[in-house]
Order: structure tokens, then C-alpha cells, then sequence
């Protein structure tokens, strides 16, 4: 007797799991229940219809049910809700969307993979015909209408996450007038407040107005207003404020959701009942750093839980790695990732921890294109256990931070990765990479070779009036420095040490940091014992002040930007 | 007492000595002795000046003497070689190349990093002026300025390894005619036959003429003789036929070379004299995958010693984790890199193997500038081991391959790489990145859930009329395929199974692998017993076969050649 695997929702998850049963059994029973008009569609690449990098949209598209049945004998029924599990009886009761009847259909095993819904906040406007979510093609397709159709200017994201982010660089790049609203004091919460102010100033420059630190409070008919009481005109409003996992039918049929509200599955991606698996965005999972259930709505994970899920039913096992959240962002000019654990993270799980800031160039300084490339390594103290990383810039970041993903995912620590022996030639990189660099930074650190302050610090130090030097060159010093600093190029200091006191603490930058380092270490050296590396040096600082200034209107504490 | 220490050789290597042993030691005595005028250049980057890339030599040099002095307190000698050692003296016998005159240096401890120097074969014509070597500014100064003054049409580079092809590119990019004259029958040893096929086509289809399989002979004063007879026209001849390791100054001096004739070291670099270190090219190094002493001209590899030896000097222990050899290239449109070992050197050592080819697209399909990304994973058996891995593409193919090194360097298996979670935006990547791909395409050859022929294999089954099945579409099938092929698409072949015989061998092919792979598994599930999937399928094939159809006039195996 052949099996019969049910299948509720067929995008990402429900359609991984389909292929991958049917290459295991050819003789399976295999049906596909998708409420919406479109199976296995592209979410990530949602966004990119709205400029028009991807024009038409049913390239969005990659599998009709036609192409399922046909390449793969699998029904995929499109229109049709899943409205009840009968867990006694091992059937479904669906519903046909469009004649409004509804039947039964019986299963071996059941997978559910009904995704997440954008949350929509009970907010006065929000059910206003100009007001839009993100989740599927039809979606996509109407905001493409309303705002191709209308005479839009101004258009308004709410939520700084990967959406909210993606669909205002899209807009934006269509040539509206794009504000983003997110009610934290950063977008994009996978990076540090560090990191992503490297982020909001190439929102910025690139002309998108970032509202932050403030929440949607009311929608009205051709603006919106903030809770702070500001007024933005707006036309259209997307709302990207998170999703929610769809656990109704889960919980509706008895099956346990777990800590975090999303349904409860063990290491076979198995809920509470031994005929049904669960995967995807519904889903919690097991966070390999944090040794607790999370919630990741990743393309990846949910693959590799498909993968699993329909392997489980055919008896093979899988060894279940729990998930460290390895992601990446392309925006405008930058591309930025990250994996593992932020800062945030880090100091909520109570982890004992350090980290180091640099900015190398992401190829030989000498190729064309070569650029500074932000780079943040956190690692565990005292075993410098490797525990995330974050990287920002014009090139190659995601390489680095996949290189990361992989030390976390083999427990590496800063020694292991000190020790990689990367592939390199001058157009695609150093002959020391970033991650080879990044981590003597944080061993030098760990091993207290010497101490370093982080960009955030500068400000107050700065406002102290505290002994700054800037290593530099003379030329670069008056292109542009921070107030109060004091420059002593690292090439003549030696002859000048009468002008640094030792009675008290000594505060080191340069450009990128590399010429400090030189500096700091010889002071040590020298017998002066309170001497401080700036994290970052010019380059971070300014690109850590510049946004915020701005936004604020506060003094600069710097004479003039540079970026370079 | 401070201590004194000399080093001999101030580029990579002996530079990077000396600015580690600065930051660990302030106050020591360091001495860096060059033979040329030179220290601190980036040899790595030496090519692309021919081509105006890096369009001033000058900045090919990273660090004057005067900047070493300045900003280090480091003396680097230049045009000072150091022509004897005398150990029970503990100094250097040290020859001022202008004035002739000759001393003593005492060092305390001694670093030689020394590097290598191009092979120049003793043959006819070899020394004529218009013939020239790449090792350093000054070469490539002399290079340019003789391509640039005189009236030069055609160029010939012999030697296909990285310098050989670099240097034939940078000039092909400056509108000369360049012949590669390769010995072997394929360039960049790095990579498989296979592998190297798509670099060869690159080259062609750029117009580099290529010359496999044949020798330099002789030079003349216009052109050169092959060793199979053929005359190439020519009016300047570069010779990148390999390095040998500098060893004469250390073995004159009674150190100890090992057995492939570079300079033997310990784990911490030391020589047989446990006051002088050797780093770098003039060394051999240990093969962590091999377990023996190979010779490997890196930069990386160079760095991290240089490192460890400084650290040795002051007492600073360094995990020494052997070599596995990754490395990139930038070559016209494509990009390719390599990590651990290839089939050849895995075939050498006797080790049991075998490696998945696949062409799986480097970022979603959707997305601008997407293209196919040539992956080759090779895998010890039964262990799952990986052992090395090569790809090539126009997109981030050093990412991948940094990944595998990565996993190399930790000792992972195919299923670590299956499981690692990277980091995934469309613009970026897949989410089921091409190295899990590879993993799960390599675990299934690793399990026998299906067996795979190799592209190297196609022509002998067209030729023997095997029974071939192309599962793509007609259209597709119409635009070019196979020779003798049958074109049964996947999504037709559950109602043409009486088209398949079970009583001979059926091999598979489609576009890139995928619906051949689930055509495969059908079939073996519906009882053929005698299936292969082609790895690398239509794609992969024409990539294969056509840069040799080209240089051997043979008969092409497809009716029309297809490279999308």
C-alpha cells in the first residue's frame, strides 16, 4: 500500500517537503494544500517587484501546479484552505475557497507548513484601502497596481526588519519618497546599534527618511501620524511590523505550541502527535547557542527542516544542529550580514563576552573597488568560543560572515579561526582576511595584550576633554578630526613622548586602526600602563556619528566627515 | 639587553616578521636586509600593472626603508644581500650591492625569508633580452617599459600557473596578442582537468591563444619553437614556469633542506639551528591532509608564519595546524578558487574518494547577474571526510570555497556541510546554498541512493550509442543537445516509460542536474536498476567538450553548443 502525505501550505516549506517525498517513494500519495492562487513563489524576492529588478511578477512564481503534477505527480490544490484537523480519524477537512464546499481527505502523515501572517496592529486606519502587508505574490502585485496606478509620492514602510527594509530600498529606488518608521531605535535588530548606524546613514544618503525611535499610532487618509504626534504625508502605508506564526489549525487540533506561541515540534520536526510533522515559519526551533526554542522565520532553516521532516517519514534520520540565524542583507550600495548572536543577545543570555570592531579593506588596496569593510566579532569569555559576527560594506561581507557561520556551527574558537587558511588573490581579497584579522584583534583582547574603548564611547570621551591622540599623518589630521584630539603621527611619536603624560589614560585612533595598534602597543612597551585603542578608529567613528547627528541635529564631535 | 635579530628578505614574509617582532619588543634591535631596492611590495599584485589596472608602479610598494624606520624603528638595508652565515659567530656576511663592499651583522636570532626565484630552463635563446621574469617591481617595470616602447603585436607567456595566467591576461586586457605555451595539458594545477576546461574556454574566448601539451624549446629573436615543432611569432617572451626555493645561503651555512629541497623547519620554524628561523616561500611546510612536507608559494601561509616565528622568538607558543592550500583567481569574467586537494593529488596519495559536480545558480535566479556557479566537491570514503573542493563562476566562488576550507580546517564531514546554516538574501545567494547542495548531492553518492557518471565520460557513451535520456523540455532539447540522445522531458516521462529499455544502461542528463536527478530517482524507485544520473548534465557537458573541439578540430558530441 502506497502512502498518502498530506501537506498544508505549499510555499517555501510545503513545497520543499513535496519534491523531497516524492524522490524518496515515486508511489507516494502526495497532495498539496495551498489556500492562496500560487504554490512555491519566491517571498524573498517579493520585494524587488516594486522597482522593478524583477518586472514581472509571475516570475515570481517557479512551479505552477501544472509543473507539480506533471514533473513531479504531485497535487498541489491552490484555492483550497485546510480549515480543521480530525486527528482521530487522520483527515482534514478543507475547504474550497472559491465554490465555498468543503470535504474531507484522510492521510498517512500530515505536514504542516502554514507559514507566519504579517502582523496588523489594531490601529484607527489600519483597514484603509492605502494601507498594505507583504506576504505573497497577490500582495506584491496589488501594491504594485495601487501605486503604479495612482499618483503617489510619498509612501510610508512601518518596520525596520528585513521586509519593511527591503520594500523601502525598492520604493525607493522606484523613485518615490520614502519614509520608514520603526518604533525601536534601529532597523535591521540582527545587528548591533554600532552596526546598523552604518545602515540608517546609507538609508540616508540614499534619501530614505528614517523615523526612529518612534511608533505607527493612527492612519489617516493621506498621512499618518507617529505616537511622538508627528505628521507624515503618506499616500500608501506598507506595514512590516513582524509576523506572527499560524498556529490556529495546530492548536485548534490540540497540538502543543511551545514558550515562544509558535507550534512545538522535537527533533524529527514531529508535534505531539506522531502523525503529523510541522516546519517552516509556524514552527519554533532549537537555538544551537542559546539552548532554548526560538523563532526564525529564515528560507534556509525551513529548507533543511523539510528536508528533514519528509526523510522522517521514511525512516531516515536526521542529526538536528539547532540553528544559530545566519542571514544577509543587500541595500543600495552595501551589502551587510550577520550570524550567530549579537550583543544584545549575548548580554540577555548572561554570556560573559567581549568583541572586536575593525574595518580592513575587503580586498588589496591597490584593485579597483577594493572598500572598507565594517567587521564586529563577538566571541565567549574566557574560552574565546566563537558566538557571532557582523559585517557591512561594498563587497565580498557575506563570505566573511559565512565563514563565521561555519567556526559557530563546528564550535570553532578565535584560535581556529586565527588559523584559517582562506583562499585569496588581490581582486578578491587580503592575503590576511578579514576573519584571520578579526580574530588576533579579539585573542589580543581575551589575552589583554591590550584594551580597546568602542566606537559608542568616543562621544564622551571627546566631551571629557580626555588625551586623544590621532595617529595620522598631518595632512589626513587636517582633512578633517575629532575635537580635542591631539595629533601625533605614529611616524614621529617616538621623538614626541614628552607630549603624552603618563598620569592618565591615553586614547589611540588613526584611520582603520592599524597604525594605533603600533602606537598603543609601543606605549605599553614604554611603560605607560592606562593606553586605549579606539575600536574602529576615524572611519568607525564617523560613520557612527554621522547618522545620528544628523537626525538629532547635535554638534558633531568632529571638525569634518570623513568616510574614506 | 635588548635583543638583536636580523632578517633576511624584506617583502611578505620578512616584512611581516618585522613589524610583529616591533609591537611584541620595543626596544629590540631589528634589522631587514633586501637585495633589492625594494621591501614591503605586493608581489600578488605585480601582473596588473601590465594592463594599467594598477597603473603606477609605484604603488605596488606597500613600505619604503624610510617609512620602516619612521613609524616602526625598523632598519630595512636595501640593496644589501646577505651572501654567508656564520653560525658560530651568530652574524651575517652582508654585501652592499653598489659600492662592493662587504660586513659583518652579529643578530641574536636570525629569520631568513629569503622567498623563491623563477625558474629560467636552460635552453637556447633564454637569455636574449627580450626575454623576462616576474618575481619582482623591478621585473615588471622592465617589462612594461620594453611592451610599451617598443612596437610589440604578439607575446608569449610560458607557464600556466597562477603568474602565467595572470600576466597573460593583464596583457591580452592591453590589446596585446598573448600565447600561453603550457607544458601540461592544462593550466592552474589546482584544479581538475575538468575544472580547468572552463578556465581554458575563458581563455580562448577572450582570445588568449592557448598551447597545451607542449614545451618551450628555444627562443629567437621573434618568435618561439615548441618542443612538438610548432613556431609562434613573438617579440617578447615571459618565462612563468615555476619558482624554486632560495636555499643556497642556508645550505651553505650547514642547515638542513628536507625532501622537497626547500629549506626544513620545525612546527615553530626553526631550522636545525635553534637561533634561525626560515618563513615563507624558501621553506617546505607541512600538508595537514598529505601528513608530509609539501612546498606551497602563498601569501597567506607566508603571513601566518612570519607571525608564529616572531612569536616563537618571545617565548609565545603557536598552534601549528599544517597547510591545506586554498587559493583564488580573478580571470577575466569568471572568478575560480580552490581549496584542500584535487582528484590528482587525492589519487596520489592513495586515498579512496569521490566528489559531486554540480552547476547550481550562485544567488536566486531572479536576480540581476545571476549565473552558473561550476562546483566541485571531492570527499574521502567511507568517512564522508571532506577533502577538498573547486569552484568557478562569474559570482562568489571564493565564498564557497572559504567555506570548505573552513570546514576543512575543522575536520567536517559532508554532513556538517549539509547542516551549516549561512547566510541567505536573494541578492546574495540561495537558501539552499550551493555548498549544502553539494553536501546532499555528495551524501547521496556517499550512500549509493544513485550513481553518477562524470562529464569526462559522455563522449565515449555518445559514441557508443548509449541509451541517453535529455529530461529537459523540446524547446530546450530543439536549441542543442546530445548527439544519440533521447529527449524524454520529466514531465512527460511517466507516460513514456515504454520508451525506457531495462535491459540496458539508462544515463540521464537535463540542464544543470536537477530534474535529471529527480528522473533518476523515479526510475530507480519504479524498478531500472541500471541508472546514472550525468553530473554537471547538459551545461556541464558543453562546457567539457568545447574548448578541446576547438583546439583539436575533432567532431563536437552536441548539435549545437549551449552554455546557459
Amino acid at each position: 500500500m502506497s502512502k498518502k502525505i498530506v501537506i498544508v501550505g505549499g510555499v517555501a516549506g510545503g513545497a520543499s517537503v513535496a519534491a523531497r517525498l516524492r524522490r524518496l517513494d515515486e508511489h507516494a500519495d502526495i497532495i498539496m494544500f495551498e489556500k492562496g492562487p500560487h504554490v512555491s513563489f519566491s517571498n524573498c524576492a517579493l520585494p524587488y517587484h516594486l522597482s522593478g529588478i524583477v518586472e514581472n511578477s509571475d516570475k515570481l512564481i517557479l512551479m505552477s501546479p501544472d509543473m507539480f503534477r506533471k514533473r513531479y505527480n504531485i497535487e498541489a490544490r491552490v484555492g483550497q484552505e485546510v480549515t480543521k484537523i480530525n486527528r482521530n480519524q487522520k483527515t482534514v477537512t478543507v475547504s474550497e475557497l472559491t465554490s465555498g464546499k468543503s470535504y474531507q481527505e484522510s492521510y498517512d502523515q500530515l505536514v504542516l507548513s502554514p507559514g507566519a501572517a504579517p502582523v496588523r496592529p489594531n490601529l484607527p486606519g489600519v483597514e484603509l484601502p492605502h494601507v498594505f502587508t507583504v506576504r505573497n505574490v497577490v500582495d506584491i502585485d496589488r501594491i504594485h497596481k495601487y501605486i503604479y496606478t495612482n499618483e503617489l509620492k510619498d509612501i510610508t514602510v512601518v518596520g525596520g526588519g528585513f521586509i519593511g527594509v527591503e520594500v523601502a530600498e525598492n520604493l525607493q529606488l522606484a523613485g518615490y519618497h520614502v519614509t520608514l518608521v520603526e518604533f525601536s531605535e534601529q532597523i535591521m535588530k540582527s545587528f548591533d546599534h554600532d552596526m546598523a548606524q552604518i545602515l540608517h546613514k546609507e538609508m540616508h544618503d540614499q534619501g530614505v527618511k528614517l523615523v526612529l525611535g518612534d511608533g505607527l499610532a493612527k492612519i489617516n487618509d493621506s498621512s499618518i501620524m507617529t505616537q511622538s504626534g508627528k505628521e507624515i504625508s503618506t499616500q500608501a502605508v506598507i506595514l512590516a511590523m513582524g509576523v506572527s506564526p499560524e498556529t490556529s489549525l495546530a492548536s485548534e487540533a490540540g497540538l502543543a505550541l511551545g514558550q515562544t506561541g509558535a507550534i512545538k515540534v522535537d527533533h524529527n520536526y514531529l508535534t505531539n502527535d506522531s502523525n503529523i510533522y510541522a516546519v517552516g515559519d509556524a514552527i519554533e526551533v532549537y537555538h544551537k547557542l542559546l539552548h532554548k526554542p526560538v523563532r526564525l522565520s529564515l528560507a534556509g532553516p525551513a529548507q533543511k527542516q523539510a528536508r528533514a521532516a519528509a526523510d522522517h517519514i521514511y525512516g531516515i534520520p536526521s542529526r538536528h544542529q539547532g540553528v544559530i540565524g545566519s542571514s544577509s542583507l543587500h541595500l543600495f550600495d552595501l551589502n551587510a550580514a550577520s550570524t550567530g548572536l549579537n550583543v544584545r543577545q549575548v548580554e540577555a543570555a548572561g554570556i560573559s563576552y567581549d568583541y572586536s570592531y575593525l574595518i580592513p579593506p575587503d580586498k588589496v588596496g591597490l584593485m579597483p573597488n577594493s572598500a572598507p569593510m565594517h567587521f564586529k566579532l563577538i566571541f565567549e569569555k574566557p574560552t574565546g568560543r566563537i558566538l557571532g559576527a557582523q559585517a557591512i560594506g561594498k563587497g565580498n561581507v557575506d563570505k566573511r560572515i559565512d565563514v563565521i557561520a561555519t567556526m559557530i556551527s563546528m564550535n570553532g574558537t578565535l584560535e581556529d579561526l586565527k588559523d584559517l587558511e582562506l583562499s585569496y588573490s588581490p581582486m578578491l581579497g587580503t592575503a590576511k582576511d578579514v576573519v584571520n584579522h578579526a580574530a588576533l584583534v579579539s585573542l589580543n583582547l581575551l589575552h589583554g595584550y591590550y584594551q580597546e574603548v568602542k566606537v559608542s564611547e568616543v562621544r564622551s570621551l571627546v566631551e571629557k576633554n580626555a588625551f586623544i591622540i590621532d595617529a595620522r599623518e598631518e595632512g589626513e589630521f587636517r582633512s578633517g578630526h575629532l575635537i580635542n584630539a591631539i595629533n601625533i603621527p605614529l611616524s614621529e611619536f617616538r621623538t614626541r613622548l614628552d607630549e603624552i603624560p603618563k598620569t592618565e589614560p591615553i586614547y589611540v585612533h588613526c584611520r582603520s586602526g592599524q597604525r594605533s595598534y603600533n602606537m598603543v602597543m609601543a606605549l605599553l612597551h614604554l611603560g605607560y600602563q592606562d593606553v586605549y585603542n579606539i575600536a574602529g578608529s576615524y572611519l568607525g567613528i564617523n560613520l557612527y556619528e554621522y547618522f545620528t547627528d544628523q537626525h538629532t541635529g547635535r554638534e558633531p564631535i568632529v571638525t569634518k566627515y570623513n568616510f574614506k
